[in-house]
């Protein structure tokens, strides 16, 4: 049975202002676990259903978590309907400290910019696929979901591990200082540019993407350097930002 | 009220089977109501919260519905929770005859071939995305989730009323007779292909991914003609299927 200080503690880390605060987060699964023990991520505490720990993948994991330092405990049965996030927990996690970086810590080379992105699945298909194509650096609006909601953190498989993510409490700002300080440029995806099979790779750019429903905001528009668009030819409306995001970041690599 | 035999309908089509069997599925919300009407599609009923008759956008479609000969039909508080599939339930769905076709009464072009995707909103995604490009036939296997799930009519946003759809019993036979009976070429996007950017946009090409967590399966590798893969730099082991299938498509349009 788990301590009631870690129950608690996992308990509260359900919670995106607890994350917030505790600058930690969690993740579920043995593929999970093992891409956050073989990443530079500081692991805390992993968390193993008590009665697999004679398992062969469960064995293999312990003997890395201890290699690497990190405290392993176990839980019983009844702690598991209290911590686990989903229906198909499969009897491990681990509690994770969040690297948040700022403009400062970002890696040389473009920005992929999220305004107001609301779906986990979407915000975690888009950190996946900027891992894919090597792109480093995240600039998150403060409306963007939370990069260490459960949902989101799983639908990265493992890639929320290696990019460095910065939220700004103001986007308008960030950007404008990026811009000035930074000398980057700003390309924007929206409905109204120019065909973005235009755009030609380059170091210093930030790609904007806006939200599912209302895209970039107007403010934003108007500091943008120049806006590309995906030009359809069917019926559909528009398309969904995690696949505009990865058709962009392919175009670029 | 519903009458009962309304309600037990609706009932009967949230199970799968039961939307084979009858041959009709249902769409949620205003949106989505719309788009059926404004499609080819056959709308069979239309379903709306008695308190919401009179407010501006139900009555619009309510005249919609009437003007083609749609029935509408009224539902109180207590229907509501039996008949929705959403949390967010608008106050409006509406019932829709499937179209399923058949290699026969496939357009001409190319096809999006899908084996054994088991995610509804990935499956939506892609509708969206091909609908987006312009391209008109999905053929999918039988293990393919269903596109009549409302997860997935849903992530569709509209473009489930928009293309073919042919799910076949047998998809290696359905390969073999599209290869040799209607001179298609198969090209699998995997692993191990060439770089997808060497793709050449042609007419008669079946298009085909694999599940999300297996790939293509083994038999059907051995009949494609070619193999594509989107090449990646980063850490990231795979990318989503849906991203995938819309890089490619973007790439061909």
């Amino acid at each position: 049975m788990l301590e009631k200080s870690v129950l608690k503690h996992l308990t509260k880390l359900k919670l995106k202002k607890n994350r917030k605060e505790e600058l930690e987060f969690v993740v579920e699964g043995l593929k999970g676990v093992n891409d956050a023990l073989t990443s530079a991520m500081e692991v805390i505490l992993v968390v193993i259903d008590g009665k697999l720990r004679d398992e062969k993948d469960f064995v293999d994991i312990i003997k890395k978590a201890e290699n690497k330092g990190v405290a392993v405990t176990y839980c019983g049965r009844q702690d598991i309907d209290k911590i686990k996030d989903t229906e198909t927990f499969s009897g491990i996690l681990a509690v994770i400290a969040q690297r948040n970086s700022t403009l400062d810590n970002f890696d040389d080379g473009p920005i992929i910019c999220l305004e107001d992105i609301n779906d986990p699945g979407n915000l975690g298909t888009i950190i996946r696929t900027a891992d894919w194509f090597g792109f480093k650096n995240i600039l998150l609006s403060s409306d963007t979901v939370d990069v260490y909601n459960p949902k989101t953190v799983r639908s990265t498989m493992g890639s929320v591990f290696h990019l460095n993510f910065f939220k700004t409490a103001n986007l308008f700002q960030t950007l404008e200082k990026i811009k000035k300080e930074y000398e980057y440029k700003l390309y924007a995806l929206d409905l109204n540019g120019e065909d973005y099979k235009k755009i030609k790779s380059e170091n210093k750019v930030v790609y904007i993407f806006g939200s599912e429903s209302h895209g970039i905001s107007p403010d934003i528009e108007k500091i943008v350097d120049k806006s590309y668009t995906i030009p359809g030819q069917g019926k559909a409306e528009s398309l969904n930002v995690a696949v505009s995001a990865a058709i962009i970041m392919s175009h670029l690599s």
